[in-house]
């Protein structure tokens, strides 16, 4: 038997800068033509933006091609609309120098990423979020992908944005409903990062709902600063950027079991409220900060109801499929104290014993908040 | 404003291992479950391998999970297939900790390259090539794709193997066509890096073509060379690597305007000698080079007449639709001398003048071989 090496040389380190402000949106093409001159760019948004004003704010009276995902929301977030997308960029003849524009919420930059970093093998994706989620968290870090028949983000990617642009004038186009559950990945960053964050949002929140440009700009920026320093460590995720899934085994599950009716952010609200109660479990819970989660989601208006169809059996059905499970069984982030993630060899994601889940499930389905 | 740069790490260097023998495959499995074992594996296969007999030779009394691709051949590379095969490895419930092993040809192989770096954000694969192309070729480098409706590789990722394992003694199970187009690729290796080894195809084709094991692993080895030094120096296809698409242009484009009737292997052999043509046109090119590639593809039976159906009008519209098109022109890889690509000012892909192309395109169509 003969062997060859074949060497796969290293990456140089890279970056990418996330412009923060307000009133951005009708600045950003020229600054992008600026960065990339010889990409012929294309942008991806949907129903809801395009008719809350923001794609024709951000085109102006230019006549870069577009598509505009429809429906919008997490329904068209599936394989389909991403083969609809790449045939209707053939059809616009865009090659290899193509360079795609995000300008939507976490479902558009999530299909808009995993589009771009498969399109004729790859291309560059700029991210301008405009909901709370997306420009808190999903807009950067690089993680793109799309859900199949059977589960969520079945298919999906690294692929980190070439430029990530921030308008907090956006959120105005939100209602209430959606602005307030895309803050709970906010209260999420605090909880695993930052314990004073989470006193400030505590303290804050009347404003943040208010949409004050102010508290909204120093939201992102904390938000940014608290996802890049994790995504920094741990672009892959091998092991520290689990941290950022507190919450989201169980909201997950509660999500797709809901057959994505219920929203996102509530759903990572429930699956905080599951992660607080397992570590109480596990005898390092706080029963304040579970208190204090409570009367942060009320005031958000946030419901942490679960509807009688999602049963215990099919949350746990869910979440031994986890993308992230070892041997069908999901591993759990856990906070040691507010604002710090349990550790144990290293490891930030822990195996918990099925029967101590099985019985967090069983008190989050009975307990009425 | 505010401004925050995201660094992304540099990724370190990193390697893989090609084996090459004779009567391999029946040991394979023990290797890859010592080299990987907390790795759930998965076998993607095809009709034509299953039924050759290899599948039944790799798994032996092995339980493990598969896929069959039917039907074989370029057809399948479609990303409805992918749906399909990532949806049935969703139902085996297979998670971010599986491995996806190739079994085939360069079809299975992009397939399942694509299929793992796309699986839950990317899970490793795993390469055994059976026939002449993609023991030569496709299975090296981490090129991964399938087509779109309208067209080739629109879908597609870099995604390196984690071992390839090569046993020629599957080529036994091609019959001749199969397996002397996929030698063209072979012949292209020689001519873009070393025309010793041109040499030595010429003068021991005959044994090539008659299987002998001893020529069979030498042109693997030496194949694999050529590939791998290219890969090595530019795996994100910048630069260099546009070499290995010697060929490929035009190749590609009378593949696809013969609804893939005409293979692979034929198309690029085509591409081969359209280049030569060009090559001529702009006062480098070697006729006698010209006719010694002729008397090569007539040896191995391989017919370089493309049918009436095909039009220059198509082959055009296709290549400028290439994924490697500027400004809806594609860029084209020529010789200098045999075993020496032309490099100009450290460029290796070169704007040609559509006038001579379609002038190029006119003689291939007219010429009878």
């Amino acid at each position: 038997m003969r062997k060859i090496d074949v060497k796969i040389p290293s990456r140089p380190k890279d970056s990418y800068t996330i412009a923060i402000g307000n009133n951005l949106l009708g600045s950003i093409l020229t600054k992008v033509k600026k960065r990339m001159p010889k990409k012929n760019l294309f942008v991806l948004t949907d129903a809801n933006v395009a008719k809350a004003g923001l794609l024709k704010k951000l085109l102006k009276s230019s006549k870069l091609p577009y598509y505009i995902i429809s429906p919008a929301g997490e329904r068209s977030k599936h394989i389909q609309t991403v083969t609809k997308i790449i045939e209707s960029m053939e059809k616009k003849a865009l090659g290899r120098d193509c360079a795609v524009i995000a300008l939507g919420g976490g479902t558009v930059g999530d299909i808009a990423g995993f589009v771009a970093a498969i399109y004729k093998r790859g291309v560059p994706v700029i991210q301008i979020p405009t909901t709370t989620v997306s420009q808190a968290d999903s807009a950067i870090g690089g993680k793109t992908g799309v859900d199949s028949s059977i589960s969520k983000n079945a298919y999906g990617s690294f692929h980190h944005p070439s430029a990530v642009y921030i308008d907090v004038s956006t959120l105005k186009t939100l209602n209430k409903k959606q602005f307030n559950t895309g803050l709970v990945e906010t209260i999420k960053h605090a909880l695993i990062a930052d314990e004073k964050y989470f006193i400030y949002l505590q303290k804050n929140m009347k404003d943040i709902i208010a949409k004050k440009p102010g508290p909204l700009e120093y939201i992102a920026l904390k938000n940014c600063q608290v996802k890049a320093s994790v995504v920094e460590i741990d672009p892959y995720e091998k092991n520290k950027r689990r941290i950022l899934n507190y919450g989201h085994t169980i909201g997950h599950a509660v999500e797709s079991a809901s057959n994505y009716r219920i929203l996102h952010g509530q759903a990572v609200a429930i699956g905080i409220i599951a992660a607080n109660i397992i570590e109480q479990k596990l005898g390092f819970g706080d029963k304040k900060r579970l208190s204090e989660l409570k009367k942060l989601f009320k005031q958000m208006n946030i419901s942490l109801k679960i509807p009688k169809s999602i049963t215990k059996r099919k949350i746990l059905d869910i979440i031994s499929r986890d993308k992230k499970a070892v041997n069908k069984w999901p591993r759990f982030v856990l906070l040691a104290e507010t604002g710090k993630v349990l550790c144990k060899k290293g490891d930030y994601a822990h195996n918990v014993k099925r029967k101590i889940v099985e019985d967090a499930i069983d008190i989050l389905l009975k307990q009425s908040f």
